[in-house]
């Protein structure tokens, strides 16, 4: 077949690369960088955030929309935000193009220079905490829950599909509050809101923490993230949620008047999950022979796939099959009837296979005369024979049992590969052989830890929340240390 | 009041903006041209958007999501296309910042300067046909149809919040068929689809109708269109289909094998509406008290403001509302019980007046006592006593009721602002005095158009489909003309 993927063992990022591709969930572009999403990639992500979508509007949240530039000087005004996007960022510098009068074809305008750089925005607090001046005056005005779905550009120079791209889709919250505990509350809130989703919808396990200093967002007081295990014993952090105390509302001048009327800076949060989760939920359950997905945001959960000859036989089919899918659809169930012709059922199971649909039904002639149909658990490869009585009922309990089976199976694995270790030489060993997340003791210190990065390309993931207090020796230094910290090489 | 709305009669474009501004839908950004949606202006493009898409998907369209960043070398291939957007368009000419090193703060890096330039989509038929060539072999790969949510960037020079900003949000459908007949039958299929749902959602009626060739798309064949009427007798764009023919599949040379086993280019079309349909929204509905939006779109549909003295009476209110909120709610009714304390009931009454909420029930103390609400509808301003037993239905008829009125209202004033006339002098008269669309005889001439657009200001708004034939003469040259064409002055 041509669409033969290249196995985990013989390549683990050819084979995420093929599933990626050949499963019609993405491409890369003609401009350097930037994917196309196609139609399956879009639908899933198109699931993924109407959940988030919900969940943020049940908390309060409203959505708006800022705008895509950001004046240069904005950038500039908070000094560790500037530093962190400065480097890599899409500049703007003129708004025409024109004909070369050297016959050049089609070239930029010289006098169509703008009198300040635009940025495409790489995220937005800049713009949003320079609109954030005009709506909030009083206590009354808070908090201010407002959350961005859109796209948004930093020029990384190596690039892969869904994990690290040039322009990538997100949802960016920015919360405006009264009192330093509320904005800590809300970082926290939304901290949980990502981790419940990525183990409930995306059946991904994650660990919940907060990142050290070094690797705290460009302007955040805190970092809170959720970190997430690939089958390579990488690490992926699946979301973040910053506590920005007043650093954004002092860079620009965001005042307000509270109970007492004191004027006083607003405090902040920021939190986002983007089309990098993509990648991860790929990472976490596909397998050699394509994508497996979880069937609450699978954009199709049951394919049907007719076995007949002539026509008499699929007429037949039809009409039992088109009550069937009557009837999932009625369950709620994401159902497709593959009756195309171009393709023999042969070539559908690979197809739906490589997409990772989580339920397969086949029916043929010899089933309808039984009334049973041979139903196929993506996850498993488990086939079983059913009954077509009551199918739809049993066909939503087997959905069930698939996501929680991906979950217990990534949860299992994912434990497995939390090793607590006492020393430098097991650390690197663990990281080389057994790989995933490392416990240690760590003295606390940025050249420590820059240090230990240099020496084993892992960073510290995180610090768990409510990590248990127990003393110890960090494993590079011996310096005294109160808590183990999570080590991991990471994408 | 803070509040005050400019009276349309005083100044209709001051009037435009304080609804904009004030009603909490949008307004400008410290990014020239770019506006800020802000979260009532967002709830309603989601609203319309919402409605749009499941249209789209019904008609078997699929999402997808495509670079924000068009090469300038692909934005050339097509000559009317770059002659279109090649004078407003944002240029990317730089991918990093640095710091001066003459302590100027943070400049363009002069060393990170893209060999090629790339051009912030301004429409993306471009980098999606060059995308559609590697999709595309064979008749089985048709139709390809593909619709993609995303903003987009035209520098305009004159910019007014919703109706012409440099970055907007819309939606683009870009289909690939394999005869000219499908792509035509798809054209005007995505041009009923947004007629519907100008008249079925947006109450707001429109002609359909063929654009000129001096106003077609840059690089379409024909450009079909929807065209409403303002309040101020001026047209406004509602919506565009555009066949193109082959003009895109033979500049990024997309062939197909045909059934035939013969290659043969790809027949195109494109289709979009904007976030500039709010704009057009506003100003067939709203009067000099505020927004009036149609109830199957508005974000709010009803608010309930309780009337109360001491706190028994509001605990006594509060358990009563809360019933009838949940009752509406399980009705599919989208509400709001406002009962904070920051407010009187008359500025309640006329915050929400302003946001065009369709219905407004108040109750006291009194009402409790005769079982019954007052309820005002924001179209008429009428206002009845109505029993609060079987409330939830009679509501529901009522937003049904009210959807119906604006329709109609609106449809009175746009048939009796169409004028035959046969005379330029009458020509001249009706659109400085009555406004509205003229039906002339034209010659058929761009020469003509363009002398007639000069003169009065007025452009061809369309051809109307399944346009009588009726031998006539230009009302300008005095020509021979087969048929009348509508004219007015447009935003």
């Amino acid at each position: 077949m041509s669409k033969e993927i290249t196995a985990r063992s013989e390549d683990y990022s050819k084979w995420y690369n093929d599933l990626v591709v050949k499963g019609g969930l993405a491409d890369y572009s003609a401009v350097r960088g930037c994917m196309v999403i196609k139609p399956y990639g879009y639908a899933l992500w198109e699931a993924m955030r109407d959940v988030l979508d919900s969940k943020f509007k049940e908390t309060g949240h409203q959505n708006a929309y800022f705008p895509l530039f950001i004046p240069k000087s904005f950038l500039s005004k908070e000094a560790a935000h500037v530093e962190g996007f400065a480097k890599e960022c899409a500049v703007v510098t003129h708004y025409r193009l024109k004909n070369d009068p050297n016959g050049g074809g089609v070239v930029v305008d010289p006098e169509a220079k703008l009198e300040e750089e635009l940025i495409v925005r790489p995220t937005s607090e800049t713009i949003i905490w320079n609109t954030y001046k005009d709506w909030i005056q009083s206590y009354r005005d808070l908090p201010l829950l407002i959350n961005q779905w859109a796209n948004v550009v930093r020029w990384e120079m190596r690039t892969r599909l869904f994990l690290r791209t040039a322009e990538f889709l997100w949802q960016e919250g920015h919360t405006a509050h009264a009192t330093a505990e509320e904005a800590i509350a809300e970082t926290e809130q939304m901290l949980h809101i990502y981790a419940e989703f990525a183990e409930q919808y995306m059946a991904v396990p994650v660990i919940r923490g907060v990142k050290t200093a070094s690797e705290r967002f460009a302007g955040a007081v805190n970092t809170y993230c959720v970190e997430a295990l690939m089958q390579d014993g990488k690490a992926l952090q699946a979301g973040t949620s910053h506590f920005l105390g007043q650093n954004f509302a002092k860079a620009f001048d965001v005042q307000f008047s509270n109970k007492e009327n004191k004027l006083d800076y607003v405090w902040a949060t920021s939190w986002g999950v983007s089309t990098r989760l993509i990648g991860g939920l790929i990472m976490v359950h596909s397998d050699d022979q394509g994508l497996v997905l979880p069937p609450r945001i699978a954009p199709l959960q049951v394919v049907i796939v007719p076995i007949y000859k002539g026509a008499d036989q699929k007429t037949a089919l039809d009409e039992k099959v088109n009550g069937i899918v009557a009837e999932l659809k009625k369950a709620g169930i994401r159902v497709k009837y593959d009756d195309s012709d171009n393709n023999r059922p042969g070539w559908k199971f690979a197809e739906y296979e490589m997409k990772g649909v989580p339920v397969r039904i086949a029916i043929g002639a010899r089933d309808l005369e039984n009334n049973v149909a041979e139903v196929a658990r993506r996850d498993t490869k488990e086939k079983m024979s059913l009954s077509l009585d009551g199918l739809a009922g049993r066909i939503g309990e087997l959905l069930e049992e698939i996501q929680q089976h991906l979950f217990t199976k990534a949860k299992t694995y994912r434990d497995e590969h939390i090793t607590r270790v006492d020393n430098f030489e097991e650390f690197q060993k663990v990281l080389d052989e057994k790989t995933g997340f490392v416990s240690a003791h760590w003295d606390g210190t940025a050249e420590t830890e820059e240090k230990i990065k240099e020496l084993t390309k892992a960073t510290i993931r995180c610090i768990p929340l409510d990590n248990p207090q127990e003393a110890g020796t960090c494993v590079l230094t011996g310096k005294p240390s109160k808590e183990r910290v999570l080590f991991a090489r990471a994408y």
